[in-house]
């Protein structure tokens, strides 16, 4: 791995010169910039972590590419185990930031592209495949962060992408070159773009025939010629700016995981960076894929933020002396149970994981929409559990600059002081982690990110196999199951 | 009404001198002050709807102590019809503010002391109800905007105030001096209270004989000796000192009612300010009726609140293209069936309204408790269910700048336009409508106002009857209900 | 009222020769048979209550008819008081008898019809009304008991009256003779009906032109010739065949009301009993006031039922000596909490009620649909609580049998003893009335007694008034709220 | 494996003679007697497995013991795979019974004691472990069903054994005589013992040393003198004593598991049964052991009864005409949903297995736990889907008697018929059978089973490990992690 360690990524990001606007203003630096900078260090843990000697095993991999040890972000999964340790690494990534460290989509389109390449060429005769793989050696060796790149802006949702009055609102081939493609349109909600070094863009739905340039993967660099990216708003986003340590909540990491605008306006894509090119069939797989993989992790990295937010909960709850009370202990419970049952779904859909064709191993996909489905409401929940027992100074405290203040800042620490013993400031620390945790940005990313929640239930319902549901029931009625609904003239 | 319109409420508030800090610096003018100008707003609208032909019977009354028509806040309530219009005008003001107007404090305030005050001299001789009516006159004819100040820091919540390290975690009187009383101590969260007149001063809590220093009941100048008020802060609160009128999602009014701490140091009461001094044993009918005249205001306003927000989602949904979609519209029933159900109790508590000795009106206890505790747990939902309809990007929206810049202005209107036919920008504005009212503050103050859903289980259980249920199910199976657990020699 | 007692209205019902089956055997006198008379003698409530000295306030009133105090469920709404009357009376009728007492069916359907039969008249200068308040005098004279006939079999649910394969699915006018009419078809769930005088036949949804014959309102005896009751199953029905009164759960009463199947086979109405025919546009509004009347009900008598279910799981609790445990007091105060919910709901449905031009009072129709909406929801979890803090013996209590025999009795005693004091048959019976609470049939009437829950989320969508709601949205970001979708040529 | 097929197991019971008490009468022969054979013909159905071509590696096991081919339900789980192929044979036989099949009891509880026997060994050098593993052999050699038999009557639950006014209401040793032990108390709940071989006794809850003779753990043949069982009542149970094939529901198999109590009235063990005596300390992994592996199972078995019932609604929407609704497809995902929710905790618990000292692998118990308490919840969330889209009818249907009726039956077939091509008996059955798998004993069931829920959360909490929790959100502030609540002079 060329970038070893949480300090060389830092360096590598600036030597990248992507056009990133913010506030209506270029970003120079993303790793100093105080919008960009906590998003970087989040990501940068993926990196440190390889390095601990408690971790090492779950962050890093050995690449049945080239044998090498690479950072298990790199990696496509060859067997249970790997889908099983890639669970842990992310709870365990989770409880180390508080936040999204982003570069497990990267990780998943990686995995889900890996796979499906494979399958269009044996389809095909195409050499996808080949090219993904140096592509990916590539990743490995230098150890990259690749943003994986699905959501396009749609439009007017009533309507397909061909049939979009606008063409750009999905990313689309707009020329041929010699070799290479040129695309247009752009992708949202962009978690950890920014800091990344290369994206890999994917379709973000099923396409049909009359949408083949549209069907189109494909890697870029993140400082391409014509890659613009825009950074989003996020909750109280302006206390960052004016370097508010306290009152950001989380000093170092970021509300989630940064997410951008990337406009492609006619961006040239050499060939052997071509990883589908209007193989049509093949977008509802990797589009499943993607998402299955994805959805798998919310019940590892969320519940390592819950075990984060039960953990800050349960301090502020000594810190105000509460903590004795029968219905805060049943409420910290909640909150465990809830977070323990988002986990099971991430291992589970884990344990019953499978080999695809080229080898990758997929998760199980009513499992891993299952595990994404409930993080939509059981965040929610909890944020809901975490705040009743913070109690209502969440939403009134004063501003650390009140808390500092002259005139004021004694009156600050007297009447916001809880038990003693435990300093006030420390007080107001967790309970600005505490807002920090549970409101806005954060609780919409569980809700929205890897795909909101009725995409989860389509998935559901149809991989609910009714057909076979209804036998069982029909046989322990007594009832014929091989015709289901076979006309009788003479019905009981 | 000396006060008559928005802008005289405006106007009076510049000619007070309150001692008000936010971020560390004294604010001037409040009505002026990015930070609380728009909750200045908010509590104006209860002044302009008086003149409103439409709501004025809603908004004002005939004072029962004058016969003049004076604004319902300021009113004792003298029927259930009164209750009941209490409930209609809080949804009308949530609807036309989207958010706390704060006025209803110092209302329910009122109703309180007034119906205490005339118990405790009746039993003890006192003249506090004279005291009271006389300072009441005086908020009716000058319609003054009242905070009602209950919160105490409470310091240890594992001990009462007599038990605190620190005696003025709880307002107490420190002193007597001729003609008045000398207060010490602080209020917490104290909505509307930086574009108040008047204070307020109420226990927090039930008193023992231990603490009879701190049963007290008093009114105090906003612009007092001793008084300072802290401003709080709120969710994105800096988005509004730099004037970004979308990021801010509601341009005139606040994310909630502005809440402050007043810290009172030494402030002298006057002799006919004080309403109740010592009298523990009124300190927790005191508490019990301001909380549930509080309580069953959240189904009003809050129902006004999800009024907007179900209307912001719908339009949203228009905007995108989703509105036709199944689960939209059932989510958006949802909405609305959990709104009502809030509603229901707030006019049902009302209807079972009751008169005190004092002839002032109470809510039934009960169901003001269970109007509150739904709205703990629905706001959320609500709130969750918008979220999931919304989409994404309520999370990743670039900046105002961004819309409104040279250089990436046009693809931010590109990439987040909807269906044709609906501009852009109000796309991204109704967004941030949906952003400022889902996230952090907004849901905080639904969970703790007028008190955190423990207490109202407290009340519940205690109100529930449940000798009386028993003997309910022991009628029906034939079973002896007089001694609940007589002790039987030879048990069959 | 000629019938003025529980045990007239008992002989009355013996002086009807209706013909009823059940389990293949015809049942010759309903207040005797074990399957009928629980349900007979819990309609019987409705009149030995207007004998009571505490609840004859509630249980009778004033005929605006005749002047005469006749039984509230004869009598048609003159106000608000009325409505709100009927809501507690229903609430004590639950809590004496802990189930279904059937009367409010036809209650409701008498003031569906009543208004509805006044602007049918206005229209089309028909003469229903006078005909109806003819019919009513005499039902209110004699004090019969009416069962509301409204849930037709409907077949295929995929097509409507006029196009099933069956044309009976509905009830209809199969031919016209001198003087009335001859109607067909079946109407199902029909509480009440074995122990019931008359029938108030009405359509069950919304008719179209097609649909003209079966538009029709009527009145039939029970015992008419034609009409055949066949009455319905109850979880664990044969317990009460057998005379196990200890194992049935509730000895004098049924677990609900009572269903049975009406078949009109070729029934003949003459023409004074005839209250629609043909006028399909008042179909619409047929159904939905009397479903508002009906749904209204449920916040009230399934809470009285509550509250009988509350209590029995209290005692329970202080018998096995779990009750002062703090997740138990917590559970118990959820029952209350939730029942009280569904109560507010009936209260503020019938504080907002509003006169029909008939002058006859409707409950606001938002908040009735609100009210049963939530009774399919938190019936269930009021029984699951129940059951959670009631233990497992509830699902393997030996049988009475075993209670009383020599060879085991002893064990069954000492082995389900619980605290000292309380017999061990104490315990057991309050188990088997909590068996027949909380399951199976009690709760599926919960579910879909007054219509099922997708038919009240129609109704919430449709009295939603999103269209204001929108606007009160646009308002707040200050978008033109005029025209909802107007074309603009240069959006932004 | 002696006995080696269902019928062979049938015939093996026949061939005992245990003493059973059922409604006050002796049972002669469990296998034909209608309260019983429904639940001797589930547990059959694991013999029948073992030789089912497509279950065969999941219903056996190779002996680790002996080396041969066992029924699993005899195994030590020996690794991972053993856990997570017990989970799949767990929702097999759930999807085929529709009912629990009651054999997971007994093997719970070999694999409890089992492991803790060994431990008790060690530290004590006893030879307990040794007679089990002989006692052992025997029941993998027979094939026999062994029923776990825990929960004691408890009588005063706020008192633990020793204080008991009855010493019996635990079981406990009540004297020792040459080469055995004599025992006294009763096992209430029994699941399955009516058609088990053997009883293999634990004590219930973790013991103290003045609990000595209670700490007892033995096996003891079903028709062993002394012992005598009581069949408890089942919701409906009467409707099978009359061979109304329909009415029950399931027509060969239980609504549950067929609980009884176990009497023991001085029954005598030999010391080569008796695997704990007194090892007090030992009484709380055994039951924490067994109460993880039997809560592990409640997301396998139940989701393949919910399996069952998903399949019966959707037939039985189909048979209605209204399963192309999109409230109907969705709240079919949602079972699905919940469904595999639990299904994930057991997979997942599994997956996450460990090895004891014996050897015996145990599941991960916070899982297991989590795993449970979701059960308590959803099974009632799902019956009440169910229910739902089912209908009304489940609550009114008349009997197979009427059904067959030659005066009504044409009736009940016309008028509960649905759409063309779908039998109207059809309709009905899967109705039944909807109405015995979601109503009473089922549901309680459900809840209890395992145990009760506030078991669960108890172990939750306890195996929440908040401190390490607490030092997470601590270091994500950069406040100190090394001591919690160290004194500071100066806090700020």
């Amino acid at each position: 791995m060329k970038i070893n360690s949480a300090s060389k990524y830092l360096n590598s990001l600036r030597e990248l010169s992507p056009v990133i606007y913010y506030k209506g203003k270029r970003i120079k630096d993303v790793t100093v910039h105080p919008a960009t900078a906590p998003h970087a260090r989040a990501a940068a843990m993926t990196y440190s972590l390889a390095n601990s000697k408690e971790f090492r095993g779950l962050a890093t991999a050995t690449s049945h590419l080239t044998g090498k040890t690479i950072s298990r972000f790199t990696h496509v999964h060859q067997n249970v185990e790997d889908l099983i340790k890639k669970v842990k690494l992310l709870r365990v990534l989770g409880q180390k930031t508080g936040t999204c460290f982003q570069r497990c989509v990267g990780f998943d389109g990686i995995n889900a592209v890996y796979s499906v390449a494979y399958e269009i060429d044996q389809k095909f005769g195409t050499s996808y495949f080949e090219r993904f793989k140096q592509w990916l050696i590539r990743i490995q060796n230098e150890n990259l962060m690749v943003v994986g790149a699905m959501t396009d802006p749609k439009g007017d949702r009533s309507k397909g992408p061909a049939d979009q009055p606008d063409p750009d609102q999905y990313v689309h081939i707009v020329a041929r070159r010699d070799g290479g493609i040129v695309i247009r349109g752009a992708k949202l909600h962009m978690t950890g773009s920014v800091n990344s070094h290369e994206i890999l863009v994917m379709p973000t739905t099923a396409m049909d025939e009359r949408s083949k340039d549209y069907a189109v993967v494909c890697a870029v660099p993140i400082d391409a010629p014509g890659v613009t990216l825009i950074f989003g708003r996020q909750a109280s986003d302006d206390r960052r700016d004016q370097r508010e340590r306290i009152d950001v909540g989380k000093p170092s990491f970021g509300a989630v995981g940064g997410e951008a605008v990337i406009v492609f306006e006619d961006v040239f894509i050499p060939e052997h960076h071509v990883f589908m090119d209007g193989e049509t069939e093949f977008t509802s797989p990797l589009v499943y894929r993607f998402a299955a993989h994805h959805r798998a992790n919310y019940g590892a990295c969320k519940t390592g933020l819950m075990d984060v937010l039960t953990g800050a909960v349960s301090y502020l709850t000594q810190a105000q002396g509460t903590d004795k009370g029968s219905h805060i202990r049943d409420k910290i419970t909640e909150m465990i149970h809830l977070s323990e049952t988002l986990y099971s779904s991430s291992i589970a859909c884990s344990a019953e994981g499978w080999p695809t064709p080229s080898g990758a191993f997929m998760v199980d996909t009513m499992l891993a929409n299952v595990c994404k489905h409930n993080v939509t409401r059981f965040h929610f929940e909890v944020a809901r559990l975490a705040l009743d027992m913070a109690g209502g100074f969440i939403a009134t405290l004063p501003s650390q600059y009140d808390l500092e203040s002259e005139n004021v800042g004694h009156w600050v620490r007297k009447y916001f002081s809880g038990v003693k013993g435990i300093p006030t400031a420390h007080r107001i620390k967790i309970g600005r982690l505490i807002e920090a945790m549970t409101g806005g940005t954060a609780l919409v990313e569980s809700m929205h990110g890897a795909g909101s929640p009725q995409a989860q239930r389509i998935m559901i319902f149809r991989e609910g196999e009714l057909d076979k549901k209804i036998s069982l029931a029909k046989r322990l009625i007594g009832i014929p199951t091989s015709n289901r609904r076979k006309t009788k003239q003479n019905s009981t």
